[in-house]
């Protein structure tokens, strides 16, 4: 206990925001040079410059050659869709907030109610809760801190979720403009863009929760236990957004996408995103607001939560008791690390190495995960080294447990060798360069059917090595640090936040680059190279997911500990008649959700189909390309069925544990916390990685890149046809039920966590009636 | 504690082994009403009576005209596919039970050798784990009798599953010439003959266990905590063959099913059980030997489970401190009740009323299921008051907990009423009589894509209602009676077992009628008849699969529960590191299995196409009927591939307790039950409850019986197709890992109660090293 960390408090209050800083200036600095890619057809100067002159790194020596470049039709046509894109998705969007901003505005006023009640909203100051010798500011300042927090949470995700999609639809026609210089610069262009979404969102959310601690502790003073109790309302928040960012987003897209493809490439047996299909303009803006905005804001959500937990449970070890701030804020201090580490990794992406070919792409996004991991490690290293005191004790659900630095070290980068390990599985299971994928392709000969049978059985195959990686480094943490290891080993996963993000990002910008490019009338040779570009992308995305979904477990894990330890609960015992039933029904509450997602998936696809028919029916021209179609009423409709839809699964989410802990009390509510996360997440693995490789192994048919995969090909034969209706069921299972699971874990964990002191007081009415 | 139970212990004496042999007797009865369908053409006598008369019931009264009743050639062929089907399923299931048997001798082996190693294979008699001042019998003997019981339950298992088979494949050729008389008549006889299954198992169950609780008695005496802890070899024997049965058979049905569909129904457009197609003989032995025999075996294995879990803890609890026989044998009491009510409820069905329509079969099959609730409720209270004293004790987990009679009236008979909800609900789910079942019909219109969307969130939303159904019953009976009343109220909704089998074996006896009226070129409207008869067949087997699945729910937590005791651990807590590792990995267990299991029947589908196009392609004059297929290399292939598929999922589930036992010990072992219990229960109904919406949703359109319906039609239209792809990938969900996933909970849940001794003495090694 002796002992005080290296870092003095100074060090520590100049290094987090000036990492935050730098974080911002990359992303700054990444904008600029993406910015270089002119939309407006330039003066002819020579013939192997043109609009990519001028770039940073060697730009000059250009592999592949280049085509259309002075043609300014083509240009000025790429500018048009992607202002097309660009004004849907901010509309939706808009939309979406409104709705959304209704819902949170509701909901602060239940967070302030219920947690003000707790002391009947008395202004006393009242003895701690862990260490009842201290006194500690009332429930009302945690209620009104709380709601504060909770709001800033929203809005720092809605301006994640925001930014994002407005930096994808800057980027993605530059994108496809590159493309026709070569792959290299399309995918520089593609992953720079991602890049300034990754820095922008992980240097934002650290900067904004840095300074509500300071500001907050303006007020909270020494009362350390009470501004963490505070702080949580900012997770809460920012996972709050995250649901419904994810739910109407992935609605959204996957009902145009759906829509599109089943009258468009089934039915018409036109390519994709072909201009003429109407729903093309609404599938494209889906990708935005669905993959860009709605994983911006969760993984967001997972950082803000990760880094709640982690200090609500340091409150109230060691360093809170002591006021110790360096180790304290442990937690952003590995982060303000991660950015530095991302931002060295991202050099080997965009300038210290160069995509000559297709086959290179996927190589090139796995060595960012490699290397960002790699430099992580050293750099958490180097964290718990000056930012830890040697020793110091941890909470462990009412007794203090000894803990050493080193421990501490072992804890996150558990959680960040996992999260590597993680994204291998997901790529093995997912990419089309290994033999899973190739199976599932080759299955499509014997029809739709088999091809189902095969990609099911393959995402649940997928599950097992993730669960494995996520136990092990759940009792690794668990074991050494408690729950404080857990989250700790959740911050770990996401410290390299910034490169996930970005290599995910990179996915959806590649795919409406490739629809631009379509839509555009580029030439095959442009298209094949954004379908490669996409093709590794929808590994990324399933990476990515992956990373969303362990770092999910280990975050909801640590908040579930955290909210055991505030409802002052002893043990969850598995055989107490309370918690088993929340054990087995919030099993199931994964699959309520996903029945709901799915269902209105579905039924807003069929309206989709309906218009999307009605219009190639009634409207002359349209087939041959002589009449333009109807885009609006296709994003309208896509608008219109997220925002209806997307209330009742939110809703779900959100009141379940209000319900739970207000009716049957906290032991319920352990149990379904628990049951909800250990089911929730084997089923979000497994359908982010089916609905992955069935689009993988349709890309795979199409590209026909190898004798096998010539074999089944080319487009429009029977197994790419069975190819195709796999990609569609699985394009709601990967893009909006599976993906949304890891928020229902988390956002549940983290709202029993903020009212945690209310169900304590008030909890659990039924039985107290019986 | 003074009062003893009102039936003194020689009346029970009586009534058990009575009514296990009135069960018998009946089984008989109807068998040989079946037996007086002749195979073998009738000397003509009349016009009306032909080869039915002289049947018990209203037999003159025929309401549909009757066709071809006289034609020696139709009786013919149906005599002589019978036989062949006949003989493939025995010559299968012979090959199965060796390979099993050499399987379970190892494992036979292996718990004398465990079990006897608990005390280093010492025959002294040692202080009673339970009342350490009484003395016990050595662990030999626990592990002598542990043995011989495994094996007795074992054989009976595998003797209700060849005799279910037997039967069926006796009734399946009589049922479709039955039909030739009319839907009722061949109703009648599918329903008889799968009642002839039902009593038989549920009879043969009781008599086979009372019998050795007495043998076992003579060498153990006063010792009932030794007896009935060996008693629950029994249990083990009989879940470990059903889960060989369910998977080999599973797969075996499924390879065939699928291949013969994929290219018969879709490639060559000819129909369903065509007897040009090569597979047909195999698809319908496969539903004899993995509806029937594996569902049978399953149903007895979850009957045998909660007897023997409800009978571990009556033995510790004072029933079998103060060696009170009466209430000791309450679980066998209850079966016995079981028996007489169902024996009540099924003379309705064929005696009492007559089906004359093909509307009255769903409602026929759903009155069965009322009537014998009903009737199972007041019996129940009959037993209850008869056999128990008004009060005693139960033991719950280290202390005894005070109970009276009535309480566990209310145990049993929420068990039993569950059930029932649970099966409405399926009925609502799977049925296309309602609008769920329509509605995928429905999305058909679009393709099958959204079929697959839609089918699979129809199968995650029929999760909820059940799930809560289960949650209430285990919170009623487990808060009233510990994990005694989990134990009863499993046995409760088990108690309807006979009717039960009957609706549930009545299903594919009709399909294989179907099967065998379409392959001896019987008239449309006969298939339309046996078509009608499937239809609700696909629905009683989801609501079978959903008792099995509920029941197997409540066993595998009473016997997880009697684990725990046994195990001497106080709590299983969440949050501790061992048992949240075993939590996440056990909700992984039922993916792992789902995913060998599917790609099971993929891959032997797969190459069942391979041959069946092989066949169409160079046997010359099959399509034309002129030239008969090669039936036995389809029937070898599915032989083939499902024992050698049948080992690893085995292995997954029966090594997992040992490995995770012996290795990590039992905290985490009991972590590992309760997820896969949790996880598993969502699986299996959702998998079963999508696959038979699926079937039912392709009969709606080939059905067409209303206008909606005619829309989507008729068979071979593009939504009509759609419907046969999802019908397809149903098939493994519903028929091979839904239903195998029930198998997987409570086979784990009663090894390691087998093996709780030798865990609590030498698990945990892999803790205790480090």
């Amino acid at each position: 206990m002796a002992a005080a960390a290296i870092l003095p408090e100074l060090a520590t209050q100049v290094v987090i925001p000036v990492a935050a800083a730098v974080g911002i200036a990359f992303a700054v600095l990444q904008w600029a040079l993406v910015s270089k890619v002119k939309l407006t057809p330039e003066p002819r100067r020579g013939e192997a410059g043109g609009a990519g002159a001028g770039k940073s790194g060697p730009s000059d020596y250009l592999i592949e050659e280049e085509e259309g470049l002075n043609d300014h039709n083509v240009v000025a046509k790429c500018a048009e869709i992607q202002t097309a894109i660009s004004e849907g998705a901010t509309s939706f969007l808009f939309t979406e907030y409104k709705y959304v901003g209704l819902f949170m505005s509701i909901f602060a006023i239940l967070i302030f109610l219920f947690l003000g009640s707790v002391e009947g909203f008395s202004t006393k100051s009242q003895p701690c809760h862990y260490s009842k010798d201290k006194t500690c500011k009332p429930a009302l300042a945690n209620a009104i801190f709380s709601t504060i927090a909770f709001v800033l949470g929203a809005v720092t995700s809605l301006v994640s979720g925001f930014l994002g999609m407005k930096i994808a639809t800057y980027a993605n026609a530059r994108t496809t403009l590159e493309a026709r210089k070569g792959v290299g610069k399309a995918f520089i262009t593609a992953f720079r863009s991602g890049a300034v979404m990754g820095f922008l969102l992980a240097a934002s959310g650290l900067l904004v929760l840095y300074i509500a601690i300071n500001l907050f502790g303006i007020y909270y003073g020494d009362d350390w236990e009470g501004l963490f109790e505070a702080i949580t309302g900012y997770g809460l928040g920012g996972s709050s957004m995250a649901l419904f960012g994810r739910v109407g987003g992935g609605i959204y897209t996957k009902a145009a996408d759906v829509g599109a493809d089943l009258v468009g490439k089934v039915e018409r047996n036109i390519p994709e995103d072909d201009p003429r299909n109407p729903a093309v303009i609404a599938d494209n803006v889906g990708d935005n607001v669905g993959d860009i905005a709605g994983m911006g804001s969760d993984l967001f959500g997972s950082y803000a939560e990760s880094s709640c937990a982690a200090l609500v449970v340091a409150s109230i070890s060691s360093f809170g008791i002591n006021h110790e701030f360096t180790p304290m804020v442990y937690p952003l201090l590995v982060s303000s690390v991660g950015i530095i580490a991302c931002l060295i990794t991202t050099l080997f992406a965009t300038d210290f190495f160069e995509i000559k070919a297709v086959s290179e792409i996927e190589p090139a996004l796995k060595k960012q995960l490699i290397i960002s991991t790699a430099v992580m490690t050293v750099g958490i290293a180097l964290v718990s080294w000056l930012g830890l005191p040697y020793t110091f004790t941890i909470f462990n659900f009412g007794a203090q447990k000894t803990v050493q630095s080193w421990q501490l070290f072992l804890c996150v980068a558990v959680g960040l060798w996992a999260g590597l390990i993680i994204g291998f599985v997901t790529e093995y299971y997912t990419s089309n360069a290994y033999s899973p994928v190739q199976d599932v392709a080759d299955s499509c000969r014997t029809g739709a059917a088999t091809n189902v049978i095969f990609g099911l059985a393959l995402g649940y195959k997928s599950v097992i090595i993730p669960i494995f990686a996520i136990a092990f480094s759940i009792f690794l943490s668990f074991s050494l640090a408690a729950m404080y290891g857990v989250a700790v080993a959740a911050l770990g996963m996401l410290s390299t936040i910034a490169t996930g993000l970005a290599i995910d990002a990179y996915g959806p910008i590649s795919d409406n680059a490739g629809g631009i490019a379509e839509m555009a009338g580029m030439s095959h040779r442009i298209r094949e190279r954004t379908d490669a570009l996409d093709a590794a992308g929808n590994t990324t995305a399933a990476i990515g997911k992956g990373f969303a979904i362990g770092s999910a477990a280990l975050v909801s894990l640590a908040l579930f500990g955290a909210f055991v330890s505030r409802a002052a609960i002893s043990t969850v015992d598995v055989l107490t008649p309370k918690v088993f039933i929340g054990l087995i029904v919030g099993a199931m509450l994964p699959y309520w959700f996903s029945a709901m997602t799915m269902k209105s998936v579905g039924s807003a696809a069929l309206k989709m189909v309906e218009e999307v028919r009605r219009q190639f029916n009634t409207i002359p021209g349209l087939m041959e390309g002589t009449t333009k179609p109807d885009y609006a009423t296709c994003v309208k409709i896509s608008t219109d069925a997220s925002i209806k839809e997307m209330i009742p699964p939110g809703a779900l989410v959100m009141l379940t544990p209000l319900i739970v802990g207000i009716l049957f009390g906290v032991e319920t509510l352990s149990g379904v916390l628990a049951g909800a996360l250990v089911s929730g997440v084997q089923i979000a693995i497994s359908a982010s990685n089916t609905g992955g490789a069935w689009d993988n192994a349709k890309k795979y048919i199409e590209a026909g890149a190898s004798e096998h995969a010539r074999t089944l090909g080319p487009k429009g034969s029977d197994p790419h046809k069975a190819a195709v209706i796999g990609d569609t069921i699985g394009d709601p299972l990967k893009d909006t039920s599976g993906p949304s699971l890891n928020i229902l874990i988390k956002l549940m964990a983290v709202e029993s966590l903020v009212f945690a002191p209310f169900f304590a007081t008030h909890g659990g009415i039924l039985f107290k009636l019986f």
